[in-house]
């Protein structure tokens, strides 16, 4: 049997997605719980690599049980694994997946959202779920952020916005939109793409705040890219203020 | 020196905001922060109880110091005080208290919000910070919600609806506003007034989920609170789904 499921988590006490020996995990928390369930061997796919404490809403994931499995209806899958699940992590739906399914493979658009919290002092509700920024991001510096933002539009190679890993030999993207709002004292960025490197967005926030408090000027983002060279970016923002909000597939309308 | 300060905190880990001893309260961590600050003794009066696991958002203080105290201009209080507090508990605003000003007493008005996580698995983002109530409140049981809420307005008795404690000889309140909105799978209630009883918000909230699965009809509020009897209204709904989210007093406009 072969689920595609939406996970959501709080990444904040896991050492990221990827199970790796002797830390909590969020695949491994999940391959555990539903070996339990199913009380045979599971394997779980992901969607994507997020890192410690970066959080996820609504992450997909396939998961494949063995034949000999109880058989357990997609319906019915969030509710029959909640008892295994710690209150950070739930299952929320699940269908049964197309043979041909792969979570990483097959997304066609990611969207991240990244939160600022930019008032005098922390507010304690957003502790570990935003950027504590103390220094004021006015109407002005918001509008440079969000011209240098529109840079990133289109297609680019972001060699300039990654942490260079050995997963992603291309590291030519296209973005389809990005865009910063206020809501009160929260500053939020929301970011689309087809494809994400490792740190891009992390790395894109803390170029924009560069770009906020002149460190960067907002017309030298072309520069930036066109130069490959991870040195001309700003800061890495760190992980707390970031989700992975939603992954898109090409046969949505027909699946989850 | 007397400070009129408004604090944010997060009420998971607090055992309320009252001080008791060897518990870990609002009050308390106030207090010694404050104390640490100020290298001299410092009183801390607030404007309301709030149970263990309820939460508070401007939440209004009065902290009295010493003469001798060096002296912390109301301003800079929330910064100079923020190495010596939790990540769960912020100063968020603070201004010299006229000589008169008494958080509790001379409040005229609360508002308070309360939460559910009406979705079928629990959201990881609200754990422990609304009430998680799987079964499904529809749009008719929410209009019955409403309905049953919309008895409350006006000046009445609440006998029914407090756990008699010895802090209110009276317990008449009025109530102002009061409201349910649902936003994806979360409800959330609003209600304000003059003042409310021990557990008030909490019964309220609980009995409008029994209208809503129909093990009390909402008709049937006017006979609970003429009846003055706890044991006519419903369950009390658990404290993390309730905020304090707002203090009024006549000065406001003056004031914070």
């Amino acid at each position: 049997m072969r689920y595609r499921a939406k996970i959501s988590y709080l990444g904040s006490a896991f050492c990221g997605f990827q199970v790796q020996p002797r830390q909590r995990t969020v695949q491994g928390e999940l391959t555990k719980a539903l070996s339990r369930l199913f009380a045979s061997p599971v394997k779980v796919t992901g969607c994507s690599r997020t890192d410690s404490g970066v959080h996820a809403l609504d992450y997909v994931i396939l998961i494949e049980t063995e034949d000999t499995a109880p058989f357990i209806p997609p319906l019915t899958l969030p509710q029959a694994c909640l008892p295994f699940l710690p209150p950070d992590l739930s299952l929320m739906e699940a269908i049964e997946a197309t043979s041909d399914f792969h979570p990483r493979y097959q997304a066609v658009e990611k969207e991240y959202v990244y939160r600022i919290d930019n008032g005098r002092v922390p507010n304690p509700m957003h502790y570990q779920r935003a950027w504590f920024y103390s220094r004021k991001i006015d109407e002005e510096r918001l509008a440079r952020m969000q011209k240098a933002s529109a840079y990133l539009l289109g297609e680019h190679d972001f060699t300039s916005f990654r942490t260079f890993d050995n997963n992603a030999i291309n590291s030519v993207r296209t973005i389809t939109y990005c865009h910063w709002e206020r809501d009160g004292d929260t500053l939020q960025f929301t970011i689309r793409g087809n494809g994400f490197l490792y740190h891009m967005v992390r790395i894109i926030v803390g170029t924009m705040l560069d770009v906020a408090f002149d460190r960067i000027a907002f017309e030298d983002i072309p520069d930036i890219l066109r130069a490959k060279d991870r040195t001309k970016a700003g800061q890495t923002a760190p992980p707390e203020g970031l989700y992975l909000h939603k992954v898109k597939y090409l046969d949505d309308e027909k699946a989850l």
